[in-house]
């Protein structure tokens, strides 16, 4: 922390507090004149008021590689948005002196973007017009700071909310959205967007799945035929500048970018420029007669990296240390999920090991122990998903796997599997395919199945879903991550990804696919999703999501919206206040 | 029919068939090379070929004030789509001449656009170069023929599918998708869009659910005060000329508009112009400690027509002549769903009639008897929901709706209510909410709803969405719209619509909302959903669909994905060949 810092953060905050109000008013205490999203931790607003927002405001703030371009983005929004909310915000207006500018202050200019990095702020905006001050721990904190301030200004000409003190700072440190980006292609631009998006709710892990079985689009220096011949086309890969654009938009955006090479299992793609590596690559994923626990993948297509094979080693090699020069960030997914069986004991070698008393698992570790140490050597902490330990059939030896050096994706079995995990002593990311897959709910893509020519009257379940029903947006806020953990245990826990499986998502429903249902586990996970009396607060979030998706749409990120317009502009009036029991 | 038509078609087809193959080969009896959605009733292409579509070539057509619009723009497509399959077809290609020209031939230019108008075509397309031949009835089948030739033509440059025969017509007469524009709004452009993608799919009504409680977009010459209060805004209503260059436009791409201006129920937006002619108006839907048959509303927001009231009458005579002048489709929706009791028992004046021993039906049938022999002196056929008649508390007579002058569209317990209507004689569309409602499986929008806070653990159920779960694109396609009926009674059924709800619904997910999930529904109407052996063709289907959905993305049409690119380019390798069992 740089010696120019006064008071610490929370001596800071005290003594705003008490310059600016007697008693903290809470803003869900009071009907919510000003909607921002996730809603601060502590918002104090005695008197909401707004004055002018100058058309010659400016921040002034330190130089740096990352927060400059994102001060000077965010003054151009501030005065350029003019947005028009869906209910005029219950202000007064006071004519007064126009707000001149925004005083940054960061502390330490030079932490780098990690998990665990301080992402706490101060925000006060007086009500004379004197300057607003935003101070912050470190250039990341800063950029929460000002998407907050950005969501204070509104109208043309514009005004801003003032009088107003906000201290703020994330529940849990690892908020992400998984994007799988191999079953279908995403252009850069979408990324993007998406990364965009993702700063303006404060999330800060992007979750790149960027390889499986369907194609491999990253572009790779060392092993550029993964592909050139795994990818969909020539069109549909991600170059190392394009990374490099990537993980620069979001480093300016606050978002850090944690790659996904998934392996062994999910690589039928590699097959296409190593074939000899692949066990099962390119065979019909259930044979014909074969039962379901026999077949060759999760799903359509086949294809596990051979841990037999030395050669798999030597390009694993050349892959993990691409991803790791072209991607800074310090946690590196290795994948590790749905090793299917019925795969490996295709392959004549795996069957020659397996006969003379070898185990799958046994397979596993000896894959694990040829990657993980080496992923490790690169300063990375791996993440797997929690198969690697939890899978009924395949796993490995939890000793192979030191807890310092890794962290594990749960998505099965709801809060049980999180339990398992932190119980271990490992610390956890939550993935819950019950509250957190986006994709589910939408039927499924297997091309001729059976389940879908049901008679009329039969029970439609999930509509052909593994994982349905629909994650609804309440159902995603209202999910305690930590539910059912001891206080120690819920400390392992760093916090959660919403997920977009692609197979049937591209480009033309990301973004209503996405938002504003991670903009709810947004808010669950940086200021919970209860009240100060601990009721959960979906009712008072559903009026402030509304403007916040309107925001979003007006911002061009494409959400879907929650309710008529018309329950928007009657608040309450869409409202139960009983249970059904209709 | 004019003379010139020498054969006609049925012979005329006889003749093309015996000129081009010794045996007819359906298109689904080899792996289909060429794919048109929905799939032609007959299909003959022994020997698939390809020429090149010439750089100078033509459609000479008769003139006439639809078709000719149609044909200037399949023309500019045919020359400029240049489609990439995603799969190569299986053609031979043919270095041989050029496609010069095709002949389009109409034997009855002068045919309205009207329920049950003659919509079949042929269409040949010789080997050799020569002049392609398409002949239709009537300007509206011309369009059919066109649509489907437009989808024979792909690459750069241009080759175009030869040596084939198509002989169409629908099974189904009325196919279409119905909008609700008032829960939240579209713009005309959204509208044009979907009306320009329903012909691309052969659908030919667009049921414009115009109006209902939460707002009255429609400004109406006699009664402009409903749209000036009761729609969203000023930039949220449908002028006049809106209507007619969204009429205009559906005529020139075989679209009927069919209007629906929901009524007695449903009316809440009319009370911001006419507070006296609207019971329980702006009422908190559900109040508290009422019970769930008490409430006033079936969703928020409340009002219902007050059918005792005079002045609803001299309102309802503007509104239902200015519709009727706005639109010229012989068809006109007067709603009559979900007449909630609580409602109307709010309002004093009923209160009294209630009281003098009167009953809801009779208010019911009072309105209709008040409203529909002028909707039918308008020279109108009456669509009404089943509510009308079959609701289990309010509805009317059947004496006083005449089934020659009444149709029915069913939403309600599946074939059941199909089976009721057409056994009571009377005329169905379909509208299955189990099958055929698009914005189901999207969770709910109730704003404040004890069900979304359920523990881990707890069974999700449908996700909150009353009509859960999703309904994907098999489910709707494998829906046999007249199951259980007898042959006679399957006469009666004229259709089916898809139909999108707007609570959870606005134009940032229009398109992905309903494509491709109306085209299963558009071609399960036109040619069905079963081979020539009478099974499901759903397997057969998911090829083509993925085409067709690829083809409607890059004609700017956001449908949504249903696999995997690597499904599509793997044919049959994301298939199961048994059911689950798992």
């Amino acid at each position: 922390m740089s010696s120019y810092m006064i008071f610490s953060l929370s001596t800071f905050s005290l003594y705003i507090l008490s310059l600016l109000c007697s008693s903290i008013s809470p803003i869900s205490a009071v009907q919510s004149p000003i909607n921002v999203w996730p809603k601060p931790r502590i918002f104090s607003w005695p008197h909401p008021l707004a004055i002018p927002l100058s058309p010659v405001f400016t921040i002034t703030s330190p130089n740096n590689q990352y927060l400059t371009p994102a001060v000077d983005r965010y003054l151009r929004q501030a005065l350029t948005e003019h947005h028009r909310p869906l209910i005029t915000p219950a202000v007064n207006l006071t004519s007064t002196s126009p707000l001149q500018s925004l005083a940054l202050t960061v502390s330490d200019l030079s932490t780098p973007h990690q998990h665990g990095v301080n992402e706490s702020y101060a925000l006060t905006i007086p009500a004379d017009g004197s300057s607003a001050n935003l101070t912050a721990e470190t250039v990341w904190g800063a950029m929460r700071g000002l998407e907050t301030f950005s969501q204070l200004v509104w109208g043309d000409p514009s005004l801003v909310a003032a009088g107003l003190f906000i201290s703020d700072s994330p529940i849990f440190e690892h908020r992400g959205v998984m994007l799988d980006t191999s079953r279908n292609y995403y252009q850069v631009d979408d990324l993007l967007r998406l990364i965009g998006a993702m700063s303006a709710n404060k999330l800060n892990v992007f979750h790149w799945h960027i390889t499986d079985s369907h194609s491999f689009p990253l572009v790779l220096p060392s092993e550029p035929n993964l592909a050139a011949k795994g990818s969909y086309g020539a069109e549909m890969q991600y170059s190392p500048d394009d990374v490099k654009r990537i993980v620069d938009f979001g480093l300016e955006h606050g978002v850090r970018v944690l790659p996904e090479i998934d392996m062994p299992g999910h690589t039928g793609s590699w097959a296409e420029a190593y074939p000899e590596i692949v066990a099962c690559a390119n065979m019909f994923w259930w044979p014909a007669g074969t039962q379901w626990p026999d077949r060759f993948a999760s799903e359509p297509g086949t294809g596990h990296l051979n841990p037999l094979n030395l050669k798999t080693y030597e390009i694993l090699k050349n892959v993990i240390h691409d991803t790791s020069i072209m991607f800074p960030e310090t946690f590196y997914h290795a994948g590790a999920d749905e090793i299917i069986p019925g795969c490996w004991k295709a392959d004549p070698s795996i069957q020659t090991f397996l006969s003379n008393n070898g185990t799958l698992s046994q397979l596993l570790e000896m894959f694990v122990n040829s990657t993980f140490p080496y992923i490790v050597s690169l300063n990375r902490t791996v993440v797997y998903w929690e198969d690697v330990l939890l899978d009924a059939n395949v796993k490995v030896n939890p000793a192979v796997l030191p807890p310092e050096k890794t962290i594990l994706q749960t998505w099965n079995n709801g809060p049980n599997n999180t339990k398992r995990i932190v119980a271990s002593g490992y610390r956890a990311i939550v993935s819950s395919s019950d509250f957190y897959y986006l994709d589910c709910g939408h039927g499924a893509f297997i091309g001729n199945n059976s389940q879908y020519a049901q008679q009329p009257g039969s029970d439609q379940g999930n509509g052909g879903s593994w994982c349905g029903p629909f994650k609804t947006w309440q159902t995603i806020y209202n999910y305690d991550i930590t539910y059912g953990l001891s206080e120690e245990e819920a400390k392992l826990v760093l916090g959660g990804e919403v997920a977009l499986w692609s197979e049937q998502a591209d480009p033309s429903v990301l973004d209503p696919r996405i938002w504003p249902r991670a903009s709810a586990m947004a808010e669950a996970l940086w200021s919970g999703n209860r009240d100060e009396t601990g009721m959960l607060r979906y009712a008072e979030a559903t009026d402030r999501l509304n403007e916040w998706r309107y925001r979003m749409v007006t911002r061009g990120v494409g959400a879907e919206p929650i309710q008529p317009l018309w329950c928007v502009r009657n608040p309450g009036m869409c409202n139960t206040v009983q249970p059904f029991v209709g």
